[in-house]
């Protein structure tokens, strides 16, 4: 299966071996990262941003890539995460197809794919893998760590596992563990690849991609990074125009429906199946209670940062607000001046996204005291 | 494909023709219910129930049918719908394999199954069924109707269109229409169906059942039936013995995981994809703003009851708290004595099936004031 790595993508040599947490290591392994600004002489005005599950590094565009990135209404010269002060790194994530290592890539062993030979990818890895980059640019100590929903993951498991890194944090609509329902929806995205005949057993390639499979997890995957909230004020009960081909029985009649089907066709082709079911459930394993006895606040109050900040919104489905009330309980617990900052938005777990006006201010003023 | 009846099912044939909403009509038609309890000398004492899409008649145990109905705690003497006091008549939704006449069954003009031929379904089909067996019993008046879920949406449709059929209502995690969210979940279930190639654009047969189309469907239903909350108490990060066979790559791991293929498990080859599909569909397209110019509040006002109650979970959602209080305000502008009682359970829209703590004293004390 084909990676899809942006124009302007810089890669990290992992060294090799590089040994992940469930067993194995990989060799000759990398991480696709990009960066905004300069880092200063003092080395004390970088940013770390560690993403959720589908993105890749291109967070917003820079002299690499003029394309608008994922992020790019906040970050840049004069935006939230202001790239003439911060020099600002965003990684891949191992495992993932967009230009860092994972299932999609060439198993150099082998000469092969990996697909599922690939070896049990953790959230830790991933922060394991992204503290290699950190290093590499040289920097000692990152200014701040940033982690969007899985992303917030990653970072937590990044400043428990390689302490002093970083001296404050953002969490930004993520968990210090996966609770059933986001387990449930996961399971159900991954069983219906692996329910796809194509998927056939992660030995796929383009002519025998996936693709309903696909569709279907992304489908199920918008509805729960969305809110029911926004949904009726958007799109109510309308119709699409009535020009749906009466040959496809059950086909679809509601906007709400096209709004679906077109996610999920600019998703699928994409984004590699294998990467998508090694990701997914690394999410599922993840819980930092496992380094306290099972006490997740205890688990976070191991994690040593100056200053921190849970940010998420109230719709969420995914990483409802109550687990962002717990990364900043026990981020204070383990003596962290931590803010817990619920916010009122109707777009659901996506909110970070597309909100800039109530995600942007919160990250703004925590950088801009630091 | 077969159709699934419980013993001790009674059966009112239909009018023929059977005119349905949306064009066509069906013929030689029937409806299976079961009752509880006697019609007094003066017939002022019967209730008719209207289900969810998927149960049968059998909301309880009766002199035709020992064993443990649906809603077994809520019915049945002493209960709080008392059928020592009470008439009960509970019907098969019109579109079902439970009994009453679907996509499943006979089609007496061609002498095959229905299939895809059956016609369009609407919620107001099985609203005038459902009148049907009620006149058929002798009932001039009902003294309540009580809907759950899609039965919530039936009974409005019924009201609406039988004006005088009913003294009083209870809507039960209802709606009076669809919104964005359960129509993009049902849409997504429907597709998991109709991906299946087992499905075949409905000529499948035992053999040939689209067994991991439906139970994705069902999966995904279970999801939106309970509540995330109530899952982080009952299952939280427990795994599954860890005998899971290793041949299959991203199987299943935690309880919650299992639950959810049980539930499955239990529903596929018990319900009949092609009724499934019609069922469903029929509750993206019930509007009851349509009969009003689009004013959903208005159409409610349309209805003409005495007293109404409309009670749902503040965990819910695929019928979310505001749809009942929508019901309630609208049932009340149109002049109604209408309560609305939001209930703080745990366990979602399916909380009226278990939370007896909580639905049974509010079904009780409204029906023991009439």
């Amino acid at each position: 299966m084909t990676e899809f790595i942006p124009p302007g993508t810089r890669f990290h040599s992992l060294p090799s071996p590089f040994p992940m947490k469930r067993g194995g290591a990989l060799h000759g392994a990398r991480v696709a990262y990009e960066t905004w600004g300069e880092l200063n002489p003092a080395g004390n005005n970088a940013i770390l941003i560690v993403t959720g599950l589908s993105p890749d590094a291109h967070a917003a565009s820079n002299a690499g890539n003029a394309d608008a990135g994922w992020w790019e209404a906040m970050l840049g010269p004069g935006k939230p995460i202001d790239t003439d002060r911060w020099f600002v790194v965003c990684v891949n994530s191992l495992g993932s197809c967009k230009g860092s290592t994972g299932p999609a890539s060439l198993n150099p062993d082998t000469g092969t794919l990996y697909r599922l030979d690939f070896p049990e990818l953790s959230i830790e890895d991933g922060a394991d893998a992204a503290r290699e980059v950190v290093r590499g640019l040289g920097i000692e100590r990152l200014a701040c760590v940033i982690g969007n929903s899985m992303g917030g993951m990653t970072a937590l498991a990044l400043l428990l596992r390689h302490p002093g890194l970083a001296r404050t944090h953002i969490n930004i609509s993520g968990s210090a563990q996966a609770l059933p329902f986001s387990i449930a929806i996961r399971s159900l995205q991954r069983e219906a690849i692996r329910l796809d005949p194509n998927w056939n057993n992660g030995n796929y390639d383009e002519a025998t991609y996936p693709e309903s499979g696909m569709r279907m997890a992304r489908k199920l995957g918008v509805i729960t990074y969305r809110s029911a909230l926004e949904w009726d004020g958007r799109f109510g009960r309308v119709r699409l125009e009535s020009d749906r081909p009466e040959e496809e029985p059950f086909g679809l009649e509601f906007q709400v429906e096209s709004y679906l089907e077109g996610h999920a066709r600019r998703f699928v082709r994409r984004f590699d199946p294998n990467c998508y079911l090694y990701l997914s459930r690394s999410m599922d394993w993840f819980d930092l209670a496992d380094v306290a006895g099972g006490d997740v606040l205890q688990g976070l109050a191991r994690i040593k940062v100056e200053k921190a900040l849970a940010i998420g919104a109230s719709t969420d489905i995914l990483f409802p607000l109550q687990q962002q009330q717990q990364v900043a309980d026990g981020l204070r617990a383990g003596g962290a001046e931590a803010e817990f900052l619920p916010l009122d938005s109707p777009q659901g777990h996506d909110a970070f996204l597309v909100d800039m006006e109530r995600f942007g201010p919160a990250v703004a003023n925590f950088l801009a005291v630091l």
